[in-house]
């Protein structure tokens, strides 16, 4: 960290910051920069918050130099992240696929939609038995009844099962019917949540918050490692901007960045970013290409009945499309990854 | 409902909308709009979702009439919602004044802020136990420790106390020690802490989200009340924003949108909206008089030292200055109230 | 459009409403929507504006049907538009590959750029002549003298050439020296240049504003089009969100968007939308497979010495390589084409 | 400026750095920062740009020192601008008042209206002749006809006359008609217009860009100094957010910050801003009491027959009613001036 001072600052302003440093048992360095005043913070690998600086008198910049991130990022683990479920790898190179209804409905929905998914190529399936919704008049979910049918149709396809956790008695039940435990959009610093999950023996997906940035991602990921669980997929959903005509603003250029920064596997949803059947297939293209380890595709054998996100829900021929185009484009991705450094 | 056929759509299509509506339990009727067909949906006070029909064949268009929120709107109730504290009251008209520090940080500290703002003329304390913070490395408050400070703060001054809650074990605390149980903008859409403190009998402070729409805050709303707890105050903190000068964008011309929507008091955080001291009391002024209720200012003794959002607290004389100020607004207000419709 | 009437509405509000309707000359027809009334505008095609009926005494909501847009629609044009340079098509299903420096510098930059873009397969040459800086100390482009060696770098390499005029005389000279007058985000509701422009032989290049809707870049495209220019190229480049990680927030999903609603051809750039070098080529490929019919690639011999956005531009060997990814893509591509209605 | 170079960084890293600031002109100097190297830039008032460093090899961050703003800030004058029209001032510590039509329509309008603005106490009268709209099908303005009118009504009434100009043509008129020309929002950084109206021997009102942050605000008034014209107000008139319960995003917040960093008299405009009538007191209040040195205020006779922002237009008596409420507002800010530092 580096502390400019002011140029009308004074040496007892100088004084004062630097007994703040020691008082938090860093040492300093006072430095000429241009015409001014700089006071170095010594450690670099873990710097006292910036804030503690901003205010002291005579103080006119603070410059972190070290990244808020520690164990999610690439500096703490250069390899990626890998995760296995049987036979299938998230994060060693492949695409993996994830698909299903928004929602849990009934025996025969889930059923009809698992098997659908698996044939046309889903490596895994998702489904919501606690949903989240604006409203409290909307379809809340099934419950346990719920997890109970992901369960079942796991038996019967032999699909991993992801499905999102809300609080703690979600977070019991998720751990015992499912193989990986989604935190949702709103919850992304739900921080309560983020510790407990923290500590379970699941993997987890953390979707981003529709206002967080890139470092909010991270940091919130970041509870989750340092809690105990290194078994962490991210998850770009959409991001609210003032573009109208997507329900969010898919910010696909993340995915590169991510890529660079953390060891964490990365996927991205286009069904709830878009809000549009007709974009989803576009935009999962997009999101392989652009590097993505994984998409999740909302799947509904009738959109039209569906209790929840009917309008951008692929129907399964249009999913089997989408999963065939995804295919075709592998080659050509696991070439770039060889050709490309 | 209104659902607006395609130019082309057929007699088929038609009567397949009507058929889905009738299966909703509505009553339907077909009306010509220009060249076009479109089918109403009867009933006004509670529509079927939009979704249902956005995908059906040869729907072009499908426009809500009635509004999604109920029970927080004016409709529902037309007279202001006034929550009593002793002799204080919120909402009524006149102007409340919430101050303390970010977070409650030892005994000295919190009796040395609850001294000072009540003697500067504030209405409540404020002060958090837990803090939900971006970084798993930051200081996550006191906990129950921290309330207790805040009990004995208010046995000290009088004031009642308004601290945030962050799940169940939080929420049981806050009941006891607390008069406000807020929730925070990170957990606006935490639906299951919102259920729970629908059912607490203690007054709520609700933070508008970061990316929340008015519908999705009033919404969030519309779950408290939905749960029994009809004792609701809103806030807001500011938006994220492209707009980087300050640390949230300051939405505040939602005060007088709430004021016209919603019987339920509004009070404005100008402290975590701007991340600034400076600008502080000119948005606490400001907020005064586009219509809210309250603003709630953060103050530390020393900001220098504190271990959150220094940068943005003012000092108890800066504080003091800013309630003389306020104060000196009110018969303004006042009479805004009497002589403006 | 349909104007929805409030539930205590008079019959004199709506013979109010009916005579305005009236005085603007369309016809009017009252109907009962639930427990209100309507009154809907009987003509079509182009409706009254919504302003003049939403703060009639009486009025509810105003509903617009018909779309703002007529021109750069598909309802006004069902097949696309397609451009042509010579034997080069823009538009009609193949991918356009444009490269080339942010500004032009000087005879030796701009030959080499040419040269090697289009050894590595580009098919139009960018350059900037006229720069529009943020700040005014900032390099502001050569002038007439950069478009004369935009037009010898042309002869050089046979590459049409794309550079953006900013008012009435650079537009003259463009007209003189280049094949594609491109219209910057920063002027895309600069009406007044927009009706210069639209009266220009030469094919355009219209870029999205930082903070256009999609229907503001639709409306921009058809000031282009009423002024009798029907050669328009529109350009993702990026909005303004709070996200931080890339320069703007690359908004790909308003590909599929365009390409549903607009004959225009649709062009990416990723360049100045990421801000960085190693976003430009994930970025590229995912644009082109979301749909776009070509992307703008900044390139410079030596990016550390550019005068202008020198981190977001490739060398000429990583253009290369990512010509070659693209072109390896574009079978994938013409495969989709087909097989996807 | 400060460079620091990455943990791994070479010796030729760092000569190579020093190297092209050397070839800038400049003079650098090595400096150790925690276990890394970092490069000084020697010359504080004028700083090369960041970009030309940030892609070099072995650098990690750049970190600029000084601010690329120059004369509009108040390290170039400390001062307060004053503009003067006749006996009154703008910028002095009083409050102007503007308002007017959004556009003018017919000499009967504007008198009404002209007349009735100043009857209430308005300061200057505001009024459009060249309408940037968004669609090439709404009405664009009487142009040269429009001024005449402002010119009759400044003669009626004594008010001195803002107006918009859009291109080389409508600022000619404007200097020969008008006492302040203003460059709307959208053509903030139309820098071909900003150098005309810079060399204008007229006063300018800038108003932010809908996309502008802080820094491009004051970056294109940094345009018109640089052009040789000082007198300038700046206005803030609402950003694009996904907040949607108003127009635009009042960005309240940049008042402060304008005040604290320069010299130019600051506007605000509620009713561009907020796009609702009954939002435009209110906010004209907060603007006051939050340090504004004025308001834009819409005004029409009979806004349901605006041709142009009815639903925004103050009705004569709305507008007479605020001007008295900001009235009686003044005597507390005047103390709030002398009183606050």
């Amino acid at each position: 960290m580096l502390i400019v001072m002011k140029s009308g600052s004074t040496r007892e302003d100088v004084d004062r910051v630097r007994d703040v440093i020691q008082g938090l048992g860093y040492e300093s360095q006072a430095l000429p920069v241009a015409e001014r005043l700089a006071v170095r913070v010594s450690e670099y690998a873990r710097e006292p918050s910036c804030e503690l600086f901003e205010t002291l008198p005579g103080v006119d910049l603070v410059l972190p130099i070290s990244h808020p991130v520690r164990k999610v990022g690439r500096l703490a683990r250069s390899e990626d992240t890998v995760l296995r479920f049987g036979s299938r790898e998230v994060g060693s190179g492949g695409f993996t696929l994830v698909a299903g209804p928004c929602a849990v409905e009934n025996e025969e929905q889930i059923l009809a939609v698992a098997r659908s998914v698996r044939d046309a190529g889903a490596d895994m399936l998702r489904g919501g038995a606690y949903k989240p919704r604006t409203s409290p008049y909307d379809f809340q979910g099934l419950g346990e009844e719920g997890l109970k049918l992901l369960a079942l149709a796991r038996k019967e396809t032999g699909l991993p099962v992801i499905t999102e956790a809300v609080d703690e008695a979600s977070v019991e039940l998720a751990e015992e019917y499912a193989d990986v435990i989604q935190i949702g959009a709103r919850n992304m610093q739900n921080f309560a949540l983020l510790k407990r999950v923290g500590r379970s023996r699941r993997p987890l997906l953390l979707k981003r918050g529709m206002s967080a940035t890139l470092e909010d991602l991270l940091l919130s990921a970041e509870y989750l490692l340092d809690a105990g669980n290194p078994n962490v997929i991210l998850c770009e959903r959409g991001i609210r901007s003032f573009s109208d005509h997507s329900r969010y603003t898919l910010d696909l250029s993340i995915v590169p960045v991510l890529e660079r920064l953390t060891h964490l596997p990365v996927f991205v949803d286009p069904s709830h970013a878009s809000g549009h059947r007709s974009s989803v297939a576009p935009l999962a293209r997009a999101a392989m290409v652009a590097g993505a380890d994984g998409v999740m595709i909302e799947v509904h054998p009738d959109p039209s009945l569906a209790l929840c996100d009917g309008p951008q829900s692929l129907r399964p021929e249009e999913f089997a499309a989408l999963a065939a185009s995804l295919k075709s484009l592998a080659p050509f991705m696991a070439e770039q990854r060889e050709t490309v450094p």
